[in-house]
């Protein structure tokens, strides 16, 4: 399939025909490293699937950007991923999944997924006193995606989101278990425990890393839900039912799981090599303005 | 003078005469907000002055990005600056000053400054015991501006840089004057503290906004030096040199001063309305990528 770069607005496919086959890769992308931890669960819940992951490390963090600039710049991560010829993409940031996912998945002909359906669909299931609360960055609590999506399935439902925008400088900081963090997470979350959710959705990819902290504070009573977690579910079902899903055992030498960034490699390596399993040979940078 | 729009790499100057007139503004950039404190300056000891100011909100921060994306960068918005038509520019950005201005300047044919110079030198003077501390983002700290340029005026000065990636957020988020801001500053500027400096450079354009926080941990015999007083101070020098100083006075209602952003435009503006005097009618959204 020709596919074009630098196509001003939108991706244009050029046949409706699906040229994958089931050991192509799973494009996954993020703003930046956080999106690492739903590689880690697809490595885990899809061992032979191969991976082509992008962190858009050099335009890092998008939870405080608009719709239309985190659309753009997540149509030129698409274009990239399709020129490694995916046959599936999982947008495995909330900001993104919240801004983007619903256009992106129009113009495109293979599997496109994000991390908030899952999660929200998972939380309207498990919550018994329908009341269920959201963290997130600014943008993703501003686009109420989560709250849609599980009106969606259960209009009675209450969701009282809560943006936490100190949350990733302090995981990227490296501040998994600290006093500060401890104090600034009390902050965050009295307002959810003064309502009395029962549920509470990790909305954004980094906060599964100070999951300990937030489960301190938020009590055995209320269920933590990790959309890294059931994103890699949902993917194998969609894999599954497509027969699409890689029945071949691939090594990990063999380019198994690749990693691109737009700026910054050695120190996204570092940061993938503290959290995923397997070590990351070397992460490549790429121009991405220009896809 | 000509100017091409879209040029891939470098900025070429089609002519080297300098067509402009006193009362053309002066272009400022930086990564976000933090330049408005070097706007904030410029507008205190000029006040004649005309400002375009340009904040890529879109892509902030710099401080976790490479030389080579903030200088490709930086001159993107260089390239804008000129199709607006200033007399002169200031890199009101510590990062993009360490990184982009030894090339910038040799590619165009207007004066530009930045604000790490300036603060490197009256630091350099002031000091009395040669110890001199700097607090900046990693990747000002990671390339060493501000020792190579003190290194330049006395060599036997001795600089300590010291990174704060969380300042930023926590400036950003409100924490002006708060316990854990507190708490992470006293982390940060506690080995500063033991080496004995007599001297602080406030190495990041949002640091001014906790200095009453900073010079509590530091004491009174640390003279903390803010380059965003410095840079205006030169700028005016230069202007003045230059016979470029606008002596006409000009009202605010005839776009003395403009705003532009690369996003969130609101945002921008409630951030700026609370450090300056004079209240932002609009900031407008660019798309910076086309320059």
């Amino acid at each position: 399939m020709a596919f074009f770069m630098n196509e001003p607005m939108n991706i244009i496919e050029q046949t409706d025909t699906i040229d994958v086959c089931s050991d192509a890769p799973i494009g996954v992308f993020d703003s930046g490293v956080g999106g690492l931890t739903v590689v880690r669960e697809i490595m885990r819940q899809i061992p032979n699937e191969k991976i082509i992951y992008f962190g858009d490390t050099a335009r890092v963090p998008y939870g405080s950007k608009s719709k239309e600039v985190v659309t753009r710049y997540s149509r030129q991560i698409v274009r990239f991923l399709r020129t490694q010829r995916v046959k599936a993409i999982v947008i495995a940031c909330n900001t993104a999944s919240a801004m983007a996912l619903e256009e992106i998945e129009k113009e495109i002909n293979i599997p496109i997924i994000g991390v908030v359906r899952p999660g929200a669909k998972v939380a309207a299931e498990v919550t018994v006193n329908g009341k269920i609360g959201v963290i997130a960055t600014d943008a993703t609590i501003g686009s109420n995606v989560y709250t849609d999506y599980i009106h969606q399935i259960n209009q009675n439902v209450q969701v009282i989101g809560k943006a936490c925008p100190l949350f990733c400088p302090l995981v990227e900081e490296g501040l998994l278990k600290d006093p500060v963090t401890d104090e600034i997470a009390m902050r965050y979350l009295t307002e959810l425990i003064d309502i009395d959710i029962d549920t509470l959705i990790l909305g954004c990819t980094h906060y599964p890393l100070i999951r300990s902290t937030i489960g301190k504070i938020m009590g055995d009573k209320v269920t933590l839900v990790n959309p890294a977690y059931e994103t890699a579910r949902e993917l194998k079902e969609l894999l599954t039912k497509e027969n699409m899903l890689n029945e071949v055992k691939t090594g990990l030498g063999t380019n198994k799981y690749q990693f691109f960034v737009s700026d910054g490699a050695q120190k996204f390596q570092t940061f993938a090599n503290s959290i995923l399993k397997y070590g990351i040979l070397s992460a490549k940078v790429i121009n991405i303005e220009e896809y």
